[in-house]
């Protein structure tokens, strides 16, 4: 009998507590197991009345710390107090299993170290993509690969947004407050719409995946908020939807991450990525491209990550190895690496003027010219080896009297 | 230091042994750990020199034996004698990590059932899905699931070969001339074509989702050697594409389980999945819908799954759980139990009193006639309650006297 610990109570901890209520008779018949939920930390215990956990239920760290025990589940959030929680409940040997993926992107690397140090683990599997196994295939199943990058649609609040201006033709303020009012974006919705809540998800992917912990301060973040129903229109003109990509590669001693609003194939397999559904695509030396795709959120989806953990945890599948580590040096770059096409679209006052900047640019196999009849509204496809290239003539191009605003997408294959 | 035998030395074998070597400092450092491959059981040692392996080769399986070993990975395929040799390795304690499906599908619980009683474990993610992770997200990350359904394409062969047939428009014996000269199909085609290697797949991943053992040769099996040009031309009509799907659904006592040629919308998740891809959607009550793809097979795909078998005995994380097991008591349907569109086509020699038979077969509400031109290819969509009803139907229309053919197709959402 293990004796676990919640430290939350919202929407996700009553999922857990009713996923381990029914599958009491199962892990006691399949697995000899038993979990006894025996304390619940919550700020206000009346907010909470009747919902099956009233004797659970106390204000007090210190009687949770005195129950002694073995498992905690952290589903409160943020990042104060839950550090000083999770991070006294490890040093006791109280093994930890979070959904809190502003916790584990910024304290990950230490907590685990802690962890260690103390003969208790960390799991996170609910930190990314919901329910859907990421952390657990990126920790174990591929573990033969060199994995080369990785890119995913990790946030269904702005994935709903984007869905939606694609597709009834909407302006990103309108499909913000649909996506309030549907209960898919917060009434604060700045970690989501900036690409932060992305960013911490991309970055606990990356350093899994490339053994090096990634900050995702350090990256590249571009939230959706500047993605106007023209971009949108401008994208489907060329068989495009604007995803907001988070998408990280590794090439020699270099590794890119950033989270940006980016131009996929409408009938590639993340172009069907819609709504409040997630996706992460992950390419090994070995497997090849596999993907893992699902809902990324919500109560049930969420509790069934948490519930897998706290299996891994009861059946001895955790093990002393820290997935967030940083045993490699590779660089950061900020700029995306590999050749690739990007949309470029600017704002100037003069057509012929623009059209020989543009053309004396690039060389002229390398682009596309798509819309030169609008002089707010002038795109052009282009080519080129690297983002740095792309960006040392957008720079070049911003500094032109005519030339009042650029704007590029990186478009992924 | 784990001392590693392996059992054949084919494609996969060796794709397996150089991750291994590539993977040995990695293995080391991170993990503290070290494999050894000792010893390389084959038919004929010439066959396989000069493949960096030639002093680990040996015919005697009692030399193997000898070698003690820790782990056996094994990889030959087939019935026996693999069976024969995994059986007396487990019973010496001896863990296994295979990729052969024939054998898990055939003896997965006997032999599971004497790796407990040895104190040895068996490993099989290689068996379905090649290198996508599928076994352990079902053993493990989604066990507070209860799954309700299971729809898969899980052979890349005939994938391969319905792709074809759909871009290209041609004939199944043209496709599956390509699929051979690609690499995609073996000479002697059968078990892929017929659908048996999809069934045993379907098989293991539903008897680990249902807590049942679910012998192959119980369930329906119909494979894609009987697919024409006018089926598919048929399903294009109305925006479909047919797959071979692996299905499986639970509801109430019952389960249902069958490998057939089923329409998919040609935009839904598993209508993208075309050529040598694999995918595998699975519908759990707390997750939803998440699915898995990648490519399905291949030496280095095949050996990634394999490798992370090997990592998972090696840190201990496996346990005396039996994946397979006969815990439940199901009753096996043969026919599909839900509610759900189908497309029926006939062959006919009068189009009038085929039109009175479909009309008095079904209620209208229920049916869309969509050809009633050509008397070879009458073809009409009808919705009806599960399989059994329409099959009844079928079974009347077939004993008319102008009804010279049926065909039907599960159309699948």
């Amino acid at each position: 009998l293990k004796r676990v610990v919640m430290l939350g109570f919202g929407t996700v901890g009553s999922g857990v507590m009713e996923l381990i209520e029914r599958n009491r008779a199962y892990l006691k018949s399949k697995y000899h197991n038993e979990m006894q939920l025996t304390g619940i930390l919550v700020r206000d215990p009346e907010k909470y009345k009747g919902r099956g956990a009233d004797g659970l239920l106390t204000t007090s760290f210190d009687e949770i710390l005195a129950q002694q025990p073995d498992i905690v589940i952290e589903v409160m959030g943020g990042i104060e107090p839950a550090n000083t929680y999770v991070r006294t409940l490890l040093e006791r040997g109280v093994s930890v299993v979070t959904a809190n993926k502003d916790l584990i992107a910024e304290y990950g690397l230490e907590l685990m170290e802690i962890a260690r140090t103390n003969n208790a683990s960390v799991s996170f599997e609910a930190a990314v993509g919901g329910g859907i196994p990421v952390i657990k295939p990126f920790r174990e199943s591929l573990k033969g690969n060199r994995i080369g990058s990785i890119a995913g649609i990790v946030n269904g609040t702005t994935n709903f947004i984007l869905t939606k201006m694609y597709e009834e033709n909407l302006e990103y303020d309108t499909t913000l407050k649909m996506a309030q009012e549907a209960g898919f974006a917060e009434a604060d919705p700045t970690a989501d719409v900036k690409g932060y809540d992305a960013a911490r998800k991309l970055c606990i992917l990356s350093s899994i995946a490339y053994d090096k912990m990634i900050r995702w301060k350090e990256i590249k973040v571009e939230g959706v908020d500047g993605v106007t129903k023209t971009d949108i229109q401008n994208a489907r003109d060329i068989d495009r939807k604007i995803k907001l990509l988070a998408v990280s590669t590794r090439d020699g001693s270099e590794i890119h991450c950033s989270v940006r609003p980016a131009l996929v194939h409408k009938h590639s397999a993340l172009g069907h990525i819609d709504n409040e559904f997630n996706a992460v695509e992950v390419e090994g030396d070995a497997v090849g491209k596999v993907m893992f795709t699902g809902k990324g959120a919500g109560k049930f989806p969420t509790a069934s990550a948490v519930y897998g953990d706290l299996l891994d945890v009861l059946t001895g599948k955790t093990d002393m190895v820290l997935p967030l580590n940083d045993d490699t040096n590779y660089k950061l770059s900020k700029y995306y690496a590999r050749r690739s096409k990007w949309l470029v679209r600017l704002k100037v006052t003069s057509m012929p003027e623009t059209i020989d900047l543009v053309l004396g640019s690039f060389p002229i196999h390398a682009l596309k010219l798509y819309r030169l009849n609008d002089l707010d509204n002038v795109f052009f496809v282009v080519e080129t080896e690297d983002e740095l290239e792309l960006y040392e003539k957008i720079v070049e191009m911003k500094s032109q009297n005519f030339v009042q605003d650029v704007k590029y997408f990186l478009m992924y294959d």
